[in-house]
């Protein structure tokens, strides 16, 4: 049985149960055996947790931000293996995907977070505000606990729990983390967690800075959630589990940052659909396909205006028909996926192309479902559900009117993207305000599966895209308040202030 | 029956329960009666709302900032009246705290909140981020829906739903309002809400900007809290009244920010006992009986430690006991108290003065409970719970090894203290990490009952203090984002975007 880290060391979990990843590529189940963990295991890492979010090293900014550039040289280092373990586990691409785009990206990430951590100027995530003349003076600073990370199957290194988005902004402000591994790709995740756990000793800062685990039973979770030795969660996931994950930190008035389904809707206005239905039909099934369609930021349902939609249809068929089946990260995720085409065709919608799985390993084909404007209204809970997976609903919208209807329809979303022509400037204008609410990234002219890596990213939105719509978990060094309280200091003699705060 | 402010007009409530305020000094019924509003009223705000937050007119940063300008010049035109009725709705001192200390921070909090809504440079609460080079660009913007506001008892102007911190920084950050008065002063509320609605006709916003009912049933307005049209709420009160409301926002996914109860621990180190006890505690006594004892920030709890406890008792039973009785805001306040001190006493504690409700109408003596430290952790719960009045429990900690404790015990507050003498820099250090995230705003040697309005100010503090620790609820313009979303545009044409984005 694989070991679980805990307080700066890799020790045997205190459960026997465990389990087997496997390569979805071949459906091969993958030899180690992993335990998963039981409360004993997580009690023992909120204690050492608690340790560390007191111990002095941990709240000098020059130590933490050595620490994450440590963690990421390391991981330069082992480049190769990792990639490979996790290209083994997910059946994602290894060139260029995993080893150099999603790979550079957590790197970068890391490396942002260390400057994120250092800096303590006045335009800097701690935000801090001195009033002499009233000896008042508040920043932001760590929560006093540990955040729990709970990462996504689809992104095993730039999402990682730990060695991702939410890890580096949870460190960066100066918390200890218990990083959950996701149980898809659990050698990928102690792979990473040795990286970080050797950076953490050569750091300096207290050996409980990083733990990590790689499974535990949900209830055990749940308690851990609820626990008030944990200061805020960050969840990237489902949304049954996420919503499960909120209930249990809401009754314990836990912060918990949730990033959950969202099917990014993509209008098509009037003018775009007539002078350029076919080319943006093709981008919308290219966009569908990558990453196999298990992309957060997937436009899985695509609304188009007016006239030329056979244009569109036609060539989003085409270019999902010409694709392979692409690999899904588990046989799980192609039943899942499969009853959820039923479902879709159930509600009134006809499929195009594909709908079937494939082999070896977890494979489906990239599918085409479509349904008409009147009918996504009236079936819309039904028709308007994540499929995750290869797979893009488009709904032939009879004008404007209607597609302002169903615009008001979608709640919370992480990006919604209208495509305009020459004459869409109107259209553009009937449906922004609605929109705008209802998303956190709103976006013109190209697909929305790219999240750049800046500081004006917001991968964010509404409930129930995320639990908060003030907030971001992409984009440095915004995405670090997440994890941070908001702290006064009145009266106090400035000798016993953090250095920035005097 | 009085009315209730429904889309820019004062309307009959569809209800026909009503009640009436008392005067609290005198114990009289006041004449008017207020309708207790039932579902029609709270539905046809959320629906008025809901158009005003897509107004154009209503995303007119200036024109916000008229409106609370002119807000604030109506407020003041009707200071005298305003004040003279809160004064006899609440039995707080008309001067100077009505008439001049909360009427001018009212003031001075609207037309902060002006200059808030109007600006939109780089250093705003906006927090504009523009990369041109990826033509990425995000900043805070409205919710897209109505912001419910419930205010407090305590603070009939500075606070309140329809004039206080959470309407302005809810409008500032450009969202309808719907404020729900306190039913035990209806009509200060009624002549607020007035000069509000007088003042977004004059600055020619959405009608539906500003909405006002007096009080609703619970089921009501649990109902409203959990409607998709409400985008947030902001909530100062009781924590049971608090934690209701903060189920029915989790549940539908609203963000609800609470400011709910704290017992605000002061702890004077055994240097500054010793030394000062006897004015510490006389400065204590004073602190206490603020508000008749009835300030969030009130410092209900005193735990000295080491030599000189006597004198600090004894100063601060001479302060209470040459105190007239407080006025209570209602006699079911006088009642709650009286049973809090038997519980607590019952719990163990001695009570050293008062104890005692008085007349005419809602009065109660100052009073001091006492117990030692290890009584006081034997049975914590019961010894540290809220009391609304003058009433303060000192507890004997017999050293820095028991304070420790102590302050371990607590749960998320408003502020904490510590009062240090010339030798107390160890003991500091010792209890600082603890404390610091156990509270917003941490103090050295003064009393936690002013709470400056300035922007370094945080009142605010993790669970169950408030319902998340990264917020403040006074200190314009960070309280305004609490009423915001982070929205992002990815490749949208600038012409397309608020002046202010481009």
């Amino acid at each position: 049985m694989q070991q679980i880290l805990i307080n700066g060391h890799w020790v045997e979990s205190s459960s026997t149960d465990g389990f087997r990843a496997l390569n979805p590529s071949t459906g091969e189940t993958r030899e180690p055996v992993f335990p998963r963990s039981n409360w004993h295991d997580l009690d023992s890492m909120a204690a050492a947790a608690t340790a560390a979010s007191v111990h002095p090293a941990n709240a000098e900014p020059d130590r933490i931000g050595r620490f994450l550039d440590l963690f990421a040289e390391r991981l330069d280092a082992n480049r190769s293996r990792i990639a490979l373990v996790a290209h083994e586990e997910t059946g994602l691409p290894l060139e260029t995907r995993l080893a150099q785009i999603e790979f550079n990206r957590m790197l970068g990430q890391l490396r942002e977070a260390a400057s994120a951590a250092r800096d303590v100027t006045a335009n800097s995530w701690r935000s801090p505000l001195i009033d002499a003349e009233s000896g008042i003076r508040s920043d932001f600073g760590p929560l006093g606990g540990a955040v729990l990370t709970i990462g996504p199957n689809n992104f095993p290194l730039a999402f990682h729990a730990v060695s991702g988005g939410d890890f580096a902004a949870a460190i960066a402000a100066g918390n200890p983390v218990i990083a959950k591994g996701h149980p898809l790709h659990p050698e990928t995740g102690s792979l990473l967690a040795d990286c970080a756990a050797e950076a953490v000793l050569e750091a300096g800062l207290h050996p409980a800075t990083v733990q990590y685990f790689h499974q535990c039973h949900p209830e055990d979770g749940l308690r851990l959630i609820a626990d008030p030795r944990i200061a805020a969660v960050g969840f990237t996931g489902s949304r049954a589990a996420g919503l499960s994950m909120k209930a249990a930190a809401d009754a314990s008035g836990t912060p918990c940052f949730l990033e959950m389904s969202s099917v990014n809707p993509v209008f098509v206005l009037p003018s775009a659909l007539s002078e350029q239905g076919a080319r943006i039909g093709g981008e919308w099934a290219a966009s569908l396909m990558m990453g196999a369609g298990q992309f957060c930021t997937k436009p899985g349902i695509a609304i188009i205006v007016g006239d030329g939609a056979d244009a569109f249809v036609d060539a989003a068929t085409s270019g999902l028909q010409e694709a392979a089946p692409g690999v899904l990260f588990s046989g799980a995720g192609v039943e899942r996926l499969a009853a959820g085409i039923d479902s879709i065709e159930a509600a009134g919608a006809v499929l195009r192309c594909g709908g079937a799985s494939g082999s070896p390993g977890s494979r489906f084909e990239p599918s085409l479902l479509e349904v008409d404007g009147d009918d996504f209204l009236k079936s819309f809970e039904a028709l308007s559900q994540e499929l995750f997976g290869p797979v893009g609903l488009v709904v032939r919208a009879g004008d404007m009117e209607e597609a302002s209807r169903i615009a008001a329809r979608f709640d919370g979303q992480l990006t919604a993207t209208m495509y305009t022509g020459d004459n869409d400037d109107a259209a553009w204008t009937a449906l922004e305000s609605t929109l705008r609410v209802r998303c956190g990234r709103l976006i013109e002219n190209k697909m929305p599966t790219g999240v750049a890596v800046v500081p004006a990213m917001v991968h964010g939105g509404p409930f129930p895209a995320t639990g908060h719509p003030g907030f971001t978990a992409v984009g440095l060094p915004t995405s670090v308040t997440r994890f941070a309280m908001r702290r006064c200091w009145d009266g106090v003699d400035p000798r016993r202030l953090p250095a920035w705060m005097r």
